[in-house]
C-alpha cells in the first residue's frame, strides 16, 4: 500500500472521529463482517461472480485490516514476514508441494 | 507492503503449486475463515487478549487477501482508492462525525 | 430439539457457571466462530470432506444459536416462521423458481 | 423445531427448486455470511442492538442450519448429542467452572 492510501484510510477515520469506534475487538468483528460480504459473492457459484462487487468487498476487508493495524501499532510487513517464518515451517516443501491437506495431516 | 514480502508470499505458494487449489471462492472462503480465527481472539473478552496471537490470525488474512488480489490480477492500492471514493460519499463528514450509524440510517 | 437436549445445553451452560460470558454480543461471535470452522471443512474442496467434522461443527453453531435465543428469551420456531413469513414474501416462487438470484435482483 | 416449521422450511426450497443450489458447500457458505449479518448488528455497540434485527438474522442461521442437516440426512438432536459428549469430556465442570478459557489451556 503506498503511504498516500494509507494516509487517506486513516484521514478518513479521523475526519470521522470514528477512532473511538474502532477497538480491536470491533475491528475484528468488522473484517469478519465485509469478509462474508466478500464470500457472499460466491454464495450460490463459485465460477460466475460480479468481479466489481468482489474488488469492493476485498477492498473492504484491507482497509479494515489496516485499521486493525494502526490501532494496535503493527507494521503490515514485520507480522506477515514473522508469520510466514512459520508457515514455511509447518509447510515444508517437500511434504506440502501438491497437497492441499491441513499441516496437522501433512 | 514491500516487493520483497510480496514477492515471499507468491513464492510460498509457487513453491507447493497450490495455485491449482487458489480458486478466487476458495480464498474468499479462506478469507472469512482466518478472519473469524482473528475474532476467536476476542471471543470472550473484548479487552484482554493475546496480541501475538492478534498479530498472527491477522498476518494470515492480509496474506489471503493478497492471494485474492493476485490471482484476480488486481492493485490493492487501486481497488481500495476507488472503494474510498465510495465510503466517503456515503458517509459525508457532517452526517457521519462522531456516529457508529449505518449510512442507510444516517 | 427434543426438551431433553435443550435441558441438556441449558445444564452444560449452567453446570460450568458460563452464563456470565454469554452475552448476546459474545455469542454471536461465537456463532460466526464456529461456522467458519464448519466452512473449513470445505475450505478447498467442495465435494470431498470429513462428514464426522461436519457433524461437530454444524453441531456447534446449532448450540450456540440455541444459546443466543435462550439468552434473549426467544422461541426459535417463532422466529423462523416470522422470518420464513419474509422470505416468501421476497422470493415470490413463480419469480425466484429454479434461480439463485438474490431478491433484489429478481 | 415443531414438524409443521420443519416442513414450511422445506416446501420453501421443493417450492423454488432450490435444492439444486444446496451443496452442502454452498451451505456452509450460507450459515457463515447469514452469522456474519448477525454479528453485524453488534458490529459497533456490544450493549445496545436491535432486537427485531437480531431475531431475523438469527434465524436465517438456524435455518440454513436445518437445510445443511436435510441435505446430509442429520437428526439435530443426534449430531447435537454426540457433541455435548465431546464438549463435556472437554471442559470438566470442576476446571472450566467460571472460566472462559479454552480447553487447550485449561
Amino acid at each position: 500500500m503506498t503511504q498516500e492510501t494509507l494516509n487517506r484510510i486513516r484521514k478518513f477515520t479521523e475526519d470521522r472521529d470514528w477512532d473511538q469506534f474502532h477497538s480491536p475487538s470491533n475491528l475484528a468483528k468488522s473484517i469478519v463482517i465485509e469478509a462474508a460480504e466478500l464470500l457472499e459473492c460466491f454464495q450460490w457459484d463459485d465460477e460466475k461472480f460480479d468481479e466489481e462487487h468482489v474488488k469492493e468487498e476485498l477492498a473492504d476487508v484491507m482497509v479494515y485490516c489496516q485499521h486493525l493495524a494502526d490501532k494496535l501499532g503493527l507494521d503490515p510487513d514485520e507480522i506477515i514476514n514473522k508469520k510466514m517464518d512459520k508457515n514455511e515451517a509447518k509447510y515444508p516443501v517437500e511434504k506440502a508441494k501438491g497437497s492441499n491437506k491441513k499441516y496437522t495431516e501433512l
